[in-house]
């Protein structure tokens, strides 16, 4: 069996490694970067690296970009759109839901197949146990070349809508964004009392992996949409406002705790104070 | 070898947990609660419990708070003072680090030796794996007690200024309603792609457990004080405004992730965008 070809637009810190997990595992691979000197590595492994994006994308049935962003797609994609008409892109460049819609419309509009995919990996991951990627799009396509796709990490394939792997992706990230900044937040209350950012991670780690099996929990009470379930921490209960002080006190900023404690606050002054924690999804959901 | 004799005052959720590992692991236990009713349980067990704190509090050299909050501390302990003086109390009552602090000293004025607790746990986890319990004040009193304590949970001891377990618990409280936050934002911004909360969760709680992993290279730049270090995620490239923008596109409040933006703008404008994410602890460091 012939492995398929494949074409690697863009060799930055993610590009270049999920070329070379293409190389590695034989598929003829050809690649190309904006600036010279990034095929290099690649090209000594096998892989074949002509001098423009036109050349690359002639080479193969399957194109991945891994660009910048969505205006950096368009700007290497529009003008060899001609070329691209039947062939399949897999853009695993981040970009909005938005976005990836309207590089999908703008693939159909010029017969190209496109599956959108969304890298829940750093590059040092690719191809490890741990790393995931998410696709939404053409379900041909997924299928297609899902044995090639399964070489950077677990494959999940969304729905048609392709800016369906996008929003999953944002969602991912935001949550962790946001417990990076939780984790940093807590490092600052202890720093005040000598302990290191080191020392406060090695017991964060592993307590907040604990308490991510809360999610279940909290899930089924939104799910449910009966945030008066028996057995929930109550909002009451939950009040923040220790805690924000306990920050203040320590010179910090409260804007990381005073975030949670607004979103509590909010259902607590509409009346739900003894309700569970869960139902600060509501103030998400409803922009104050 | 007999077993210390333990009194227990407060029989909420949590109080009653802990006192039923001190009558099961074969402690003379005797408890007490504001409300009656709650002892019943306890007494069952082999507890005794006497009609007021007065006779709790007689009956044995530790005595172990576990109230509503600080003022409940207060207003149980101070009618008795003088009958807790040579006694040891170990107080596992939630407060902010400054009023463990003034607890203790009220102590030390009238002769009780303080120990200070901040529970990692909810109460079905208290004795299983995954239970941890953080101490301060009299180390003395953590040693001697060490065995009794032990049945709660894994015990750690952080030195004799009674604040640090509470600001340590509440460094580590912060980190897990942050968390819980930006999973239920997640959940928020999936939800109008018809995704149910639990289907997210599945995902969210492997995704955010695994990302935990990197808190101890954020911790290595902080510790360094190098935010230039090699090898970051530069804060540019960190720029959340895309998400903001997705969040908003979902019609879902962008609070939770604008929290996070605001902290990487501030040292973006500050011009430090190409240093690395972990520079975010300035922000929280140095109130806006
Ligand atoms: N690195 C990660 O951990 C990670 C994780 C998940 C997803 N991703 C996503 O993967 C994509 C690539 O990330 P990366 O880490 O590889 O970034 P990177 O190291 O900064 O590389 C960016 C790539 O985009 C190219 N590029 C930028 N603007 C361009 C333009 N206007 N025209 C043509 N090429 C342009 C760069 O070419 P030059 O060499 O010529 O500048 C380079 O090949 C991004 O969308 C990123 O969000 C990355
Ligand atoms: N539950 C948890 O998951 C958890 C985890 C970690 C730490 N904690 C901490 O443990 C402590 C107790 O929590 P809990 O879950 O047991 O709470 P709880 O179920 O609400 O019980 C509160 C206890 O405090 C008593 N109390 C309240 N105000 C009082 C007053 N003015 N005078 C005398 N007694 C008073 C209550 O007595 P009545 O029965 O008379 O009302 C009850 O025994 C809190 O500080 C909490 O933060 C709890």
């Amino acid at each position: 069996m012939t492995k398929t070809s494949v074409s690697v637009l863009g060799l930055g810190e993610m590009g270049s490694t999920l070329a070379a997990a293409l190389v590695e595992a034989g598929h003829p691979t050809t690649v190309w970067n904006r600036s010279p000197g990034k095929a290099d590595a690649l090209v000594d492994m096998g892989a074949i690296a002509p001098a423009t994006a036109r050349d690359a994308v002639s080479a193969s049935d399957v194109v991945v970009a891994c660009l910048f962003d969505a205006a950096s797609v368009h700007g290497v994609l529009d003008p060899i759109a001609d070329l691209l008409s039947g062939r399949t892109l897999v853009n695993v460049t981040t970009t909005t839901p938005e976005q990836a819609r309207e590089i999908a419309g703008w693939a159909a509009d010029h017969g190209v197949v496109y599956l959108d995919g969304g890298i829940m990996a750093v590059p040092s991951m690719i191809g490890q146990p741990g790393s995931s990627v998410l696709y939404s799009g053409s379900a041909t396509a997924f299928e297609q070349f899902r044995p090639l796709l399964d070489l950077w990490g677990d494959s999940t394939y969304f729905g048609e809508d392709p800016g369906l792997a996008s929003l999953y992706d944002f969602a991912l990230l935001s949550g962790m964004y946001v417990m990076f900044a939780g984790f940093l937040h807590g490092a600052a209350m202890v720093a005040g009392a000598g302990v290191s950012a080191t020392e406060f991670a090695g017991r964060a780690a592993p307590w907040l992996s604990a308490m991510t099996g809360g999610f279940a929990g909290y899930a089924a009470v939104v799910d449910g949409g009966d945030y008066t379930v028996a057995g929930q921490q109550s909002l009451e209960f939950s009040d923040l406002g220790d805690m924000v002080e306990a920050s203040a006190a320590q010179g910090i900023s409260t804007e990381v705790i005073g975030m949670v404690q607004n979103l509590i606050r909010r259902q607590i002054d509409a009346g739900h104070g003894k309700e569970g924690l869960a139902r600060i999804y509501e103030s998400i959901k409803q922009p104050g």
